[in-house]
Protein backbone atom coordinates (compact mmCIF):
# COMPACT_ATOMS: atom_id res chain seq x y z
CA UNK A 1 0.00 0.00 0.00
CA UNK A 2 1.17 3.51 -0.60
CA UNK A 3 1.89 6.03 2.39
CA UNK A 4 2.31 9.86 1.91
CA UNK A 5 2.83 11.34 -1.68
CA UNK A 6 4.57 14.92 -2.67
CA UNK A 7 3.33 16.44 -5.69
CA UNK A 8 5.63 18.98 -7.22
CA UNK A 9 6.74 19.32 -3.53
CA UNK A 10 3.42 19.57 -1.84
CA UNK A 11 2.83 16.44 0.80
CA UNK A 12 -0.13 14.69 1.11
CA UNK A 13 -1.97 10.76 2.28
CA UNK A 14 -1.12 9.23 -0.92
CA UNK A 15 -4.36 8.22 -1.31
CA UNK A 16 -5.82 12.10 -1.96
CA UNK A 17 -2.74 12.82 -4.66
CA UNK A 18 -4.28 13.64 -7.60
CA UNK A 19 -2.85 14.96 -11.13
CA UNK A 20 -4.45 16.96 -13.69
CA UNK A 21 -5.44 14.99 -16.81
CA UNK A 22 -3.51 16.76 -19.54
CA UNK A 23 -0.33 15.42 -18.05
CA UNK A 24 1.64 14.36 -20.37
CA UNK A 25 2.67 11.20 -18.79
CA UNK A 26 -0.71 10.06 -18.70
CA UNK A 27 -2.18 11.19 -22.36
CA UNK A 28 0.76 10.38 -24.07
CA UNK A 29 3.40 8.37 -21.85
CA UNK A 30 6.06 10.31 -21.77
CA UNK A 31 7.28 9.69 -18.23
CA UNK A 32 9.59 7.58 -16.60
CA UNK A 33 10.34 6.37 -13.06
CA UNK A 34 12.80 5.12 -10.34
CA UNK A 35 11.91 2.92 -7.26
CA UNK A 36 14.22 2.61 -4.31
CA UNK A 37 14.22 1.56 -0.62
CA UNK A 38 15.63 1.48 3.11
CA UNK A 39 16.79 -1.29 4.74
CA UNK A 40 17.30 -1.16 8.61
CA UNK A 41 15.79 2.52 8.37
CA UNK A 42 18.20 3.64 6.01
CA UNK A 43 18.21 4.56 2.60
CA UNK A 44 19.95 1.76 0.30
CA UNK A 45 22.56 3.50 -2.27
CA UNK A 46 20.04 6.38 -2.86
CA UNK A 47 22.46 8.64 -4.40
CA UNK A 48 23.29 5.91 -6.87
CA UNK A 49 19.08 5.70 -7.50
CA UNK A 50 18.58 9.13 -8.06
CA UNK A 51 21.50 9.71 -10.47
CA UNK A 52 19.84 7.06 -12.41
CA UNK A 53 16.69 9.12 -12.14
CA UNK A 54 18.32 12.24 -13.52
CA UNK A 55 20.17 10.27 -16.59
CA UNK A 56 17.05 8.49 -17.67
CA UNK A 57 15.32 12.26 -17.76
CA UNK A 58 18.09 13.60 -19.82
CA UNK A 59 17.77 10.53 -21.84
CA UNK A 60 14.44 11.22 -22.36
CA UNK A 61 14.57 15.20 -22.71
CA UNK A 62 12.25 15.67 -19.62
CA UNK A 63 13.96 18.36 -17.66
CA UNK A 64 15.02 18.03 -13.90
CA UNK A 65 15.26 21.73 -12.91
CA UNK A 66 16.04 19.94 -8.72
CA UNK A 67 18.87 19.42 -6.96
CA UNK A 68 19.01 15.37 -5.99
CA UNK A 69 19.95 16.97 -2.45
CA UNK A 70 16.14 18.66 -2.66
CA UNK A 71 14.68 15.76 -4.33
CA UNK A 72 16.12 13.14 -1.22
CA UNK A 73 15.20 16.20 0.93
CA UNK A 74 11.17 15.49 0.08
CA UNK A 75 11.87 11.77 0.12
CA UNK A 76 13.51 11.97 3.56
CA UNK A 77 10.36 14.10 4.58
CA UNK A 78 7.78 11.69 3.20
CA UNK A 79 9.59 8.77 5.25
CA UNK A 80 9.53 10.54 8.11
CA UNK A 81 5.86 11.06 8.12
CA UNK A 82 5.13 7.61 7.06
CA UNK A 83 6.81 6.03 10.26
CA UNK A 84 7.30 2.45 9.02
CA UNK A 85 11.50 1.22 9.56
CA UNK A 86 11.66 0.20 6.14
CA UNK A 87 9.73 1.39 2.97
CA UNK A 88 10.21 1.72 -0.73
CA UNK A 89 10.12 5.04 -2.61
CA UNK A 90 8.53 5.90 -6.14
CA UNK A 91 9.95 8.74 -8.13
CA UNK A 92 7.80 9.57 -11.44
CA UNK A 93 8.77 12.60 -13.55
CA UNK A 94 6.60 13.61 -16.45
CA UNK A 95 7.08 15.88 -19.61
CA UNK A 96 4.47 18.08 -17.37
CA UNK A 97 0.79 19.66 -18.12
CA UNK A 98 0.44 19.56 -21.83
CA UNK A 99 -0.90 22.94 -23.40
CA UNK A 100 -2.43 20.98 -26.74
CA UNK A 101 -1.95 17.15 -26.08
CA UNK A 102 0.93 16.14 -27.36
CA UNK A 103 3.97 19.08 -26.25
CA UNK A 104 5.48 18.69 -23.05
CA UNK A 105 5.56 21.39 -20.65
CA UNK A 106 8.52 23.45 -19.90
CA UNK A 107 8.19 22.43 -15.96
CA UNK A 108 7.96 18.45 -15.37
CA UNK A 109 5.56 16.57 -12.65
CA UNK A 110 7.62 14.82 -10.35
CA UNK A 111 5.69 12.49 -7.81
CA UNK A 112 7.16 10.60 -4.64
CA UNK A 113 5.23 8.06 -3.33
CA UNK A 114 5.94 6.19 -0.44
CA UNK A 115 4.95 2.74 -0.15
CA UNK A 116 4.97 -0.46 1.30
CA UNK A 117 8.02 -2.49 0.03
CA UNK A 118 6.44 -5.96 -1.73
CA UNK A 119 6.69 -9.10 0.37
CA UNK A 120 8.42 -11.77 -0.62
CA UNK A 121 7.85 -15.50 0.62
CA UNK A 122 11.75 -16.31 2.44
CA UNK A 123 11.03 -19.89 0.59
CA UNK A 124 12.06 -18.03 -2.92
CA UNK A 125 15.18 -17.33 -2.05
CA UNK A 126 15.71 -20.85 -1.15
CA UNK A 127 13.78 -22.47 -3.36
CA UNK A 128 13.98 -20.07 -6.65
CA UNK A 129 11.48 -18.77 -8.78
CA UNK A 130 10.31 -19.79 -12.22
CA UNK A 131 10.17 -17.42 -15.75
CA UNK A 132 8.85 -17.65 -18.61
CA UNK A 133 10.47 -16.55 -21.66
CA UNK A 134 9.27 -13.76 -24.34
CA UNK A 135 10.72 -12.09 -27.56
CA UNK A 136 10.52 -8.75 -26.56
CA UNK A 137 13.01 -5.82 -26.85
CA UNK A 138 11.98 -2.26 -24.37
CA UNK A 139 11.66 0.72 -27.29
CA UNK A 140 14.25 2.25 -24.95
CA UNK A 141 16.28 -0.54 -22.83
CA UNK A 142 18.80 2.22 -20.97
CA UNK A 143 15.57 4.61 -19.63
CA UNK A 144 13.23 3.66 -16.83
CA UNK A 145 10.27 4.32 -18.68
CA UNK A 146 6.81 3.76 -17.54
CA UNK A 147 6.26 1.36 -20.45
CA UNK A 148 5.27 -1.83 -18.89
CA UNK A 149 2.46 -2.69 -20.98
CA UNK A 150 4.09 -5.87 -22.65
CA UNK A 151 4.44 -7.06 -19.14
CA UNK A 152 0.51 -5.98 -18.32
CA UNK A 153 -0.83 -8.06 -21.06
CA UNK A 154 1.85 -10.93 -20.26
CA UNK A 155 0.41 -11.09 -16.73
CA UNK A 156 -2.07 -14.08 -17.51
CA UNK A 157 0.36 -16.08 -19.53
CA UNK A 158 2.87 -15.91 -16.51
CA UNK A 159 0.86 -16.61 -13.64
CA UNK A 160 -0.70 -19.71 -15.98
CA UNK A 161 2.66 -20.96 -15.95
CA UNK A 162 3.72 -21.04 -12.69
CA UNK A 163 5.85 -18.31 -13.20
CA UNK A 164 6.35 -15.10 -11.19
CA UNK A 165 8.19 -12.96 -14.07
CA UNK A 166 9.36 -12.97 -18.04
CA UNK A 167 12.48 -12.94 -19.38
CA UNK A 168 13.02 -10.96 -22.46
CA UNK A 169 14.62 -12.01 -25.62
CA UNK A 170 15.59 -10.91 -28.93
CA UNK A 171 17.50 -11.34 -32.01
CA UNK A 172 18.63 -14.58 -30.25
CA UNK A 173 20.25 -12.74 -27.22
CA UNK A 174 18.91 -12.27 -23.93
CA UNK A 175 18.51 -9.08 -22.20
CA UNK A 176 16.81 -8.56 -18.61
CA UNK A 177 13.20 -9.64 -16.76
CA UNK A 178 10.77 -6.98 -16.55
CA UNK A 179 12.12 -5.09 -13.24
CA UNK A 180 15.34 -7.02 -12.87
CA UNK A 181 18.60 -7.82 -14.43
CA UNK A 182 19.66 -11.46 -15.64
CA UNK A 183 23.23 -13.27 -14.77
CA UNK A 184 24.31 -16.60 -15.36
CA UNK A 185 27.22 -18.73 -13.59
CA UNK A 186 29.03 -20.76 -15.95
CA UNK A 187 31.54 -22.66 -13.15
CA UNK A 188 33.09 -19.76 -11.55
CA UNK A 189 32.45 -17.33 -14.23
CA UNK A 190 29.76 -14.71 -13.71
CA UNK A 191 27.72 -13.68 -16.94
CA UNK A 192 25.66 -10.36 -17.44
CA UNK A 193 24.06 -8.74 -20.48
CA UNK A 194 25.35 -5.22 -21.02
CA UNK A 195 23.70 -3.62 -23.24
CA UNK A 196 19.76 -3.49 -23.98
CA UNK A 197 19.38 -3.20 -20.41
CA UNK A 198 18.16 -0.87 -17.66
CA UNK A 199 21.71 -0.89 -15.43
CA UNK A 200 20.32 -1.54 -12.32
CA UNK A 201 21.57 -0.58 -8.60
CA UNK A 202 21.71 -3.86 -7.04
CA UNK A 203 23.28 -5.35 -10.59
CA UNK A 204 26.10 -2.58 -9.84
CA UNK A 205 26.50 -3.78 -6.40
CA UNK A 206 26.45 -7.05 -7.40
CA UNK A 207 29.17 -6.96 -9.65
CA UNK A 208 31.05 -5.39 -7.11
CA UNK A 209 30.74 -7.90 -4.55
CA UNK A 210 31.44 -10.60 -7.26
CA UNK A 211 34.25 -9.04 -8.79
CA UNK A 212 36.78 -10.41 -6.22
CA UNK A 213 35.95 -13.15 -6.04
CA UNK A 214 34.50 -14.80 -9.58
CA UNK A 215 35.92 -13.83 -12.84
CA UNK A 216 33.39 -11.59 -14.37
CA UNK A 217 31.83 -10.75 -18.08
CA UNK A 218 29.39 -8.10 -19.02
CA UNK A 219 28.69 -9.35 -22.95
CA UNK A 220 25.97 -10.46 -24.87
CA UNK A 221 24.44 -13.46 -23.72
CA UNK A 222 22.55 -15.64 -26.38
CA UNK A 223 19.26 -17.57 -25.24
CA UNK A 224 20.98 -21.02 -25.27
CA UNK A 225 23.73 -20.06 -22.87
CA UNK A 226 20.47 -20.44 -20.09
CA UNK A 227 20.68 -24.00 -21.02
CA UNK A 228 24.24 -24.96 -20.38
CA UNK A 229 24.90 -22.22 -17.13
CA UNK A 230 25.38 -24.02 -13.62
CA UNK A 231 23.12 -21.51 -12.03
CA UNK A 232 20.61 -18.26 -13.35
CA UNK A 233 19.98 -15.69 -10.84
CA UNK A 234 18.15 -12.19 -11.31
CA UNK A 235 18.78 -8.77 -9.43
CA UNK A 236 16.16 -5.73 -8.28
CA UNK A 237 15.48 -3.85 -5.76
CA UNK A 238 12.73 -5.92 -4.45
CA UNK A 239 13.89 -9.25 -5.65
CA UNK A 240 17.82 -8.70 -3.65
CA UNK A 241 19.30 -11.70 -5.76
CA UNK A 242 16.99 -14.33 -6.51
CA UNK A 243 18.07 -17.82 -7.60
CA UNK A 244 15.59 -18.36 -11.01
CA UNK A 245 15.46 -21.95 -11.10
CA UNK A 246 13.24 -22.98 -13.46
CA UNK A 247 12.61 -20.97 -17.34
CA UNK A 248 10.08 -22.02 -19.65
CA UNK A 249 9.86 -24.95 -17.16
CA UNK A 250 12.84 -26.31 -17.90
CA UNK A 251 14.53 -26.64 -14.84
CA UNK A 252 18.30 -25.27 -14.91
CA UNK A 253 21.23 -27.38 -14.20
CA UNK A 254 19.51 -29.82 -11.45
CA UNK A 255 16.55 -27.37 -10.48
CA UNK A 256 18.10 -26.13 -7.32
CA UNK A 257 19.48 -22.80 -6.51
CA UNK A 258 23.35 -22.82 -7.10
CA UNK A 259 25.83 -21.98 -4.16
CA UNK A 260 27.55 -19.22 -6.18
CA UNK A 261 24.29 -17.36 -6.58
CA UNK A 262 23.33 -18.42 -2.57
CA UNK A 263 26.79 -17.18 -1.47
CA UNK A 264 26.14 -13.57 -3.53
CA UNK A 265 23.20 -13.38 -1.19
CA UNK A 266 24.46 -13.58 1.21
CA UNK A 267 27.30 -10.92 0.67
CA UNK A 268 24.06 -8.43 -0.28
CA UNK A 269 22.43 -9.28 2.67
CA UNK A 270 24.94 -9.01 5.13
CA UNK A 271 25.82 -5.48 3.35
CA UNK A 272 22.20 -4.49 3.67
CA UNK A 273 22.01 -5.49 7.20
CA UNK A 274 25.27 -3.56 8.07
CA UNK A 275 23.48 -0.35 6.40
CA UNK A 276 22.50 0.89 9.74
CA UNK A 277 25.53 0.99 11.44
CA UNK A 278 27.76 2.15 7.97
CA UNK A 279 25.87 4.83 6.46
CA UNK A 280 25.43 8.34 7.93
CA UNK A 281 21.29 8.68 9.63
CA UNK A 282 19.20 10.04 7.02
CA UNK B 1 -7.40 24.42 -25.30
CA UNK B 2 -9.78 21.80 -23.61
CA UNK B 3 -13.27 22.66 -22.49
CA UNK B 4 -15.16 19.95 -20.23
CA UNK B 5 -14.31 16.91 -19.19
CA UNK B 6 -16.06 13.45 -17.91
CA UNK B 7 -13.52 11.33 -15.40
CA UNK B 8 -15.55 8.12 -15.03
CA UNK B 9 -19.11 9.77 -16.18
CA UNK B 10 -18.36 13.01 -13.55
CA UNK B 11 -18.74 16.08 -16.04
CA UNK B 12 -16.37 19.16 -14.75
CA UNK B 13 -14.71 22.13 -16.64
CA UNK B 14 -11.61 20.12 -18.69
CA UNK B 15 -9.03 22.08 -16.04
CA UNK B 16 -10.69 20.72 -12.75
CA UNK B 17 -10.30 17.09 -14.25
CA UNK B 18 -7.63 15.23 -11.83
CA UNK B 19 -6.98 11.54 -11.19
CA UNK B 20 -5.64 9.93 -8.42
CA UNK B 21 -1.94 9.10 -8.99
CA UNK B 22 -2.24 5.25 -8.83
CA UNK B 23 -4.05 5.73 -12.20
CA UNK B 24 -2.06 2.45 -14.32
CA UNK B 25 -1.69 4.46 -17.60
CA UNK B 26 0.18 6.84 -15.32
CA UNK B 27 2.13 4.84 -13.76
CA UNK B 28 2.89 1.98 -16.12
CA UNK B 29 1.78 3.89 -19.88
CA UNK B 30 -1.33 0.62 -19.83
CA UNK B 31 -3.60 3.08 -21.48
CA UNK B 32 -5.18 4.10 -24.84
CA UNK B 33 -6.77 6.56 -26.54
CA UNK B 34 -8.96 7.75 -29.12
CA UNK B 35 -9.59 10.77 -31.02
CA UNK B 36 -12.82 12.09 -33.25
CA UNK B 37 -14.46 15.29 -33.80
CA UNK B 38 -17.68 17.16 -35.59
CA UNK B 39 -18.26 18.53 -38.60
CA UNK B 40 -21.00 21.22 -39.31
CA UNK B 41 -22.10 20.94 -35.42
CA UNK B 42 -22.56 16.53 -36.53
CA UNK B 43 -20.10 14.13 -35.06
CA UNK B 44 -17.86 12.82 -37.81
CA UNK B 45 -18.61 8.41 -37.97
CA UNK B 46 -18.50 8.52 -34.34
CA UNK B 47 -19.72 4.95 -34.07
CA UNK B 48 -16.47 4.16 -36.43
CA UNK B 49 -14.08 5.63 -33.55
CA UNK B 50 -16.07 4.06 -30.70
CA UNK B 51 -15.60 0.59 -32.46
CA UNK B 52 -11.74 1.28 -32.71
CA UNK B 53 -11.57 2.18 -29.35
CA UNK B 54 -13.60 -0.57 -27.90
CA UNK B 55 -11.30 -2.85 -30.20
CA UNK B 56 -7.86 -1.17 -28.89
CA UNK B 57 -9.24 -2.14 -25.41
CA UNK B 58 -9.82 -6.14 -26.40
CA UNK B 59 -6.13 -6.11 -28.04
CA UNK B 60 -4.72 -4.78 -24.59
CA UNK B 61 -6.73 -6.55 -22.32
CA UNK B 62 -8.51 -3.76 -20.45
CA UNK B 63 -11.66 -4.21 -19.77
CA UNK B 64 -14.57 -1.88 -22.01
CA UNK B 65 -17.73 -2.59 -19.32
CA UNK B 66 -19.83 0.38 -21.25
CA UNK B 67 -22.23 0.48 -24.10
CA UNK B 68 -20.98 2.74 -27.18
CA UNK B 69 -24.37 4.78 -26.80
CA UNK B 70 -23.61 5.34 -22.98
CA UNK B 71 -19.85 6.25 -24.31
CA UNK B 72 -21.76 8.67 -26.81
CA UNK B 73 -24.24 9.77 -24.70
CA UNK B 74 -21.34 11.19 -22.31
CA UNK B 75 -19.41 12.62 -25.42
CA UNK B 76 -23.00 14.69 -26.10
CA UNK B 77 -23.89 15.87 -23.17
CA UNK B 78 -19.83 17.53 -23.00
CA UNK B 79 -20.52 18.46 -26.68
CA UNK B 80 -24.11 20.43 -25.84
CA UNK B 81 -22.19 21.73 -22.71
CA UNK B 82 -19.13 22.79 -24.94
CA UNK B 83 -21.43 25.32 -26.67
CA UNK B 84 -19.02 25.28 -29.60
CA UNK B 85 -20.60 24.01 -33.03
CA UNK B 86 -16.74 22.30 -34.12
CA UNK B 87 -14.99 20.09 -31.46
CA UNK B 88 -12.94 17.07 -31.21
CA UNK B 89 -13.49 14.56 -28.32
CA UNK B 90 -10.31 13.00 -26.58
CA UNK B 91 -11.00 9.57 -25.03
CA UNK B 92 -8.34 8.00 -23.04
CA UNK B 93 -9.42 4.59 -20.86
CA UNK B 94 -6.53 3.30 -18.99
CA UNK B 95 -6.38 0.29 -16.71
CA UNK B 96 -7.53 1.71 -13.89
CA UNK B 97 -6.34 2.51 -10.28
CA UNK B 98 -3.68 0.19 -9.77
CA UNK B 99 -3.90 -1.27 -6.12
CA UNK B 100 0.12 -2.36 -6.07
CA UNK B 101 2.26 -0.21 -8.79
CA UNK B 102 1.67 -2.91 -11.29
CA UNK B 103 -1.54 -4.88 -11.48
CA UNK B 104 -4.36 -3.10 -13.37
CA UNK B 105 -7.92 -2.78 -11.56
CA UNK B 106 -10.92 -4.63 -12.21
CA UNK B 107 -12.79 -1.12 -13.15
CA UNK B 108 -10.93 1.12 -15.95
CA UNK B 109 -10.31 5.01 -15.52
CA UNK B 110 -12.85 6.40 -18.59
CA UNK B 111 -11.81 10.43 -19.39
CA UNK B 112 -13.28 12.32 -22.26
CA UNK B 113 -12.68 15.40 -23.20
CA UNK B 114 -13.49 18.25 -25.72
CA UNK B 115 -10.61 20.31 -27.09
CA UNK B 116 -10.92 23.05 -29.76
CA UNK B 117 -10.13 21.40 -33.37
CA UNK B 118 -6.44 22.24 -33.98
CA UNK B 119 -6.01 24.89 -36.33
CA UNK B 120 -4.49 23.94 -39.74
CA UNK B 121 -3.05 26.86 -41.90
CA UNK B 122 -5.33 26.60 -45.32
CA UNK B 123 -2.06 26.96 -47.21
CA UNK B 124 -1.03 23.96 -46.17
CA UNK B 125 -3.89 21.63 -47.75
CA UNK B 126 -2.48 24.06 -51.29
CA UNK B 127 0.84 23.53 -50.83
CA UNK B 128 1.20 20.03 -48.66
CA UNK B 129 3.60 19.36 -45.69
CA UNK B 130 7.31 18.72 -44.99
CA UNK B 131 7.56 15.35 -43.27
CA UNK B 132 11.42 13.95 -42.04
CA UNK B 133 11.40 10.22 -41.88
CA UNK B 134 12.55 7.60 -38.86
CA UNK B 135 13.40 3.86 -38.30
CA UNK B 136 10.81 3.11 -35.99
CA UNK B 137 7.83 0.54 -35.51
CA UNK B 138 5.67 1.27 -32.50
CA UNK B 139 5.26 -1.89 -30.14
CA UNK B 140 1.32 -1.94 -31.12
CA UNK B 141 0.78 -0.93 -34.17
CA UNK B 142 -2.70 -2.07 -33.94
CA UNK B 143 -3.61 -0.18 -30.81
CA UNK B 144 -4.07 3.48 -30.29
CA UNK B 145 -2.24 3.34 -27.20
CA UNK B 146 -1.06 6.21 -25.44
CA UNK B 147 2.75 5.67 -25.93
CA UNK B 148 3.93 8.84 -27.77
CA UNK B 149 7.80 8.94 -26.42
CA UNK B 150 9.31 8.63 -29.95
CA UNK B 151 7.26 11.72 -31.45
CA UNK B 152 7.94 13.48 -28.71
CA UNK B 153 11.56 12.68 -28.14
CA UNK B 154 11.95 13.66 -31.95
CA UNK B 155 9.71 16.77 -31.85
CA UNK B 156 13.06 19.39 -31.86
CA UNK B 157 14.43 17.32 -34.76
CA UNK B 158 11.45 17.34 -36.80
CA UNK B 159 10.75 21.78 -36.43
CA UNK B 160 14.82 21.81 -37.06
CA UNK B 161 13.83 20.45 -40.59
CA UNK B 162 11.31 23.14 -41.01
CA UNK B 163 9.03 19.53 -41.20
CA UNK B 164 5.69 19.12 -39.57
CA UNK B 165 5.47 15.50 -38.87
CA UNK B 166 7.49 11.76 -39.40
CA UNK B 167 6.94 9.07 -41.38
CA UNK B 168 8.26 5.62 -39.43
CA UNK B 169 9.87 2.67 -41.43
CA UNK B 170 11.32 -0.44 -40.19
CA UNK B 171 13.24 -2.77 -42.39
CA UNK B 172 13.01 -1.42 -45.66
CA UNK B 173 9.06 -1.09 -44.89
CA UNK B 174 7.58 2.54 -44.67
CA UNK B 175 4.24 2.10 -41.74
CA UNK B 176 2.40 5.45 -40.79
CA UNK B 177 3.27 8.97 -39.74
CA UNK B 178 3.42 9.73 -35.96
CA UNK B 179 -0.40 9.96 -35.67
CA UNK B 180 -1.79 9.87 -39.36
CA UNK B 181 -1.56 6.46 -42.30
CA UNK B 182 -0.04 6.88 -46.15
CA UNK B 183 -1.01 6.82 -49.38
CA UNK B 184 1.11 6.90 -52.76
CA UNK B 185 0.04 7.58 -56.05
CA UNK B 186 1.30 5.66 -58.57
CA UNK B 187 -0.11 7.05 -61.79
CA UNK B 188 -3.86 6.15 -61.28
CA UNK B 189 -2.67 3.32 -58.57
CA UNK B 190 -3.66 4.38 -54.95
CA UNK B 191 -1.29 2.40 -52.47
CA UNK B 192 -1.02 2.33 -49.02
CA UNK B 193 0.18 0.06 -45.90
CA UNK B 194 -2.14 -2.68 -45.14
CA UNK B 195 0.04 -4.20 -41.75
CA UNK B 196 1.69 -2.60 -39.05
CA UNK B 197 -0.44 0.33 -38.56
CA UNK B 198 -3.29 1.84 -36.85
CA UNK B 199 -6.29 2.12 -39.36
CA UNK B 200 -7.41 5.06 -39.48
CA UNK B 201 -11.10 6.22 -40.17
CA UNK B 202 -10.09 8.89 -42.47
CA UNK B 203 -8.00 6.01 -44.35
CA UNK B 204 -11.15 4.19 -44.15
CA UNK B 205 -13.52 7.03 -45.38
CA UNK B 206 -10.71 7.87 -48.28
CA UNK B 207 -10.16 4.15 -49.68
CA UNK B 208 -14.66 3.99 -49.70
CA UNK B 209 -14.12 7.51 -51.89
CA UNK B 210 -11.11 6.32 -54.06
CA UNK B 211 -12.20 2.83 -54.90
CA UNK B 212 -14.46 3.59 -57.76
CA UNK B 213 -12.05 6.19 -59.34
CA UNK B 214 -8.58 4.44 -59.08
CA UNK B 215 -7.00 0.96 -58.78
CA UNK B 216 -6.73 0.82 -54.64
CA UNK B 217 -3.81 -1.38 -53.69
CA UNK B 218 -3.49 -2.22 -49.82
CA UNK B 219 0.20 -3.55 -49.31
CA UNK B 220 3.29 -3.61 -48.35
CA UNK B 221 5.27 -0.09 -48.92
CA UNK B 222 9.15 -0.03 -49.93
CA UNK B 223 10.66 3.20 -48.72
CA UNK B 224 12.34 3.57 -51.98
CA UNK B 225 8.70 3.84 -53.02
CA UNK B 226 8.51 7.34 -51.54
CA UNK B 227 11.00 8.04 -54.78
CA UNK B 228 9.17 6.92 -57.59
CA UNK B 229 5.79 8.33 -56.61
CA UNK B 230 3.75 10.70 -58.71
CA UNK B 231 1.93 11.82 -55.00
CA UNK B 232 2.09 11.60 -51.46
CA UNK B 233 -0.27 12.22 -49.21
CA UNK B 234 -1.47 11.53 -45.30
CA UNK B 235 -4.71 10.94 -43.69
CA UNK B 236 -6.13 11.67 -40.11
CA UNK B 237 -8.76 13.16 -38.36
CA UNK B 238 -7.13 16.89 -37.89
CA UNK B 239 -5.22 16.58 -40.87
CA UNK B 240 -8.24 15.01 -43.06
CA UNK B 241 -6.51 14.33 -46.47
CA UNK B 242 -3.03 16.14 -46.89
CA UNK B 243 -0.32 16.39 -49.98
CA UNK B 244 2.90 15.68 -48.51
CA UNK B 245 5.76 17.02 -51.02
CA UNK B 246 8.73 17.10 -49.01
CA UNK B 247 10.26 14.60 -47.53
CA UNK B 248 13.48 14.81 -45.75
CA UNK B 249 14.54 17.95 -47.81
CA UNK B 250 13.60 16.00 -50.81
CA UNK B 251 10.62 17.17 -52.89
CA UNK B 252 8.07 14.07 -54.19
CA UNK B 253 7.66 14.51 -57.56
CA UNK B 254 7.87 17.99 -58.57
CA UNK B 255 6.98 19.03 -55.28
CA UNK B 256 3.73 20.21 -55.82
CA UNK B 257 0.34 18.61 -54.21
CA UNK B 258 -0.58 16.49 -56.91
CA UNK B 259 -4.02 16.19 -58.36
CA UNK B 260 -5.24 12.98 -57.51
CA UNK B 261 -4.82 14.12 -54.24
CA UNK B 262 -7.11 17.09 -54.31
CA UNK B 263 -9.48 15.46 -55.84
CA UNK B 264 -9.67 12.63 -53.25
CA UNK B 265 -9.23 15.89 -50.74
CA UNK B 266 -11.92 17.95 -52.61
CA UNK B 267 -14.48 14.57 -52.25
CA UNK B 268 -13.75 14.54 -48.57
CA UNK B 269 -14.42 18.09 -47.87
CA UNK B 270 -17.69 18.19 -49.97
CA UNK B 271 -18.68 14.75 -48.10
CA UNK B 272 -18.13 16.54 -44.52
CA UNK B 273 -19.69 19.62 -45.75
CA UNK B 274 -23.11 17.50 -46.62
CA UNK B 275 -23.02 16.01 -42.93
CA UNK B 276 -25.61 18.39 -41.55
CA UNK B 277 -27.86 17.50 -43.98
CA UNK B 278 -27.33 13.86 -44.48
CA UNK B 279 -26.40 12.32 -40.83
CA UNK B 280 -28.94 12.20 -37.72
CA UNK B 281 -29.09 15.02 -35.57
CA UNK B 282 -27.12 14.15 -32.31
Amino acid sequence: MAHFCAINGEIMPADKGQIFINDIGLLRGYGLFDYCRTYGGRPFMHDLYLQRFERSAALMGIPFPFSKDAVWQQMDDLYQRTGIRDISFRLVLTGGYTPDGVTPAETPNLLIITEDIPYIAPEKFTQGIHIITDEYLRELPEIKSTNYVRLIMLRNQIKAAGAVDVLFHKDGLVSELSRSNLFLFHGNTLVTPEANILKGITRHVTLQLAKDIYKVEERPVAVEELWQADEVFTTGTTKRVMPITTIDGKPIANGKPGRHTLRLLGLFNEMTASLAATLPVS
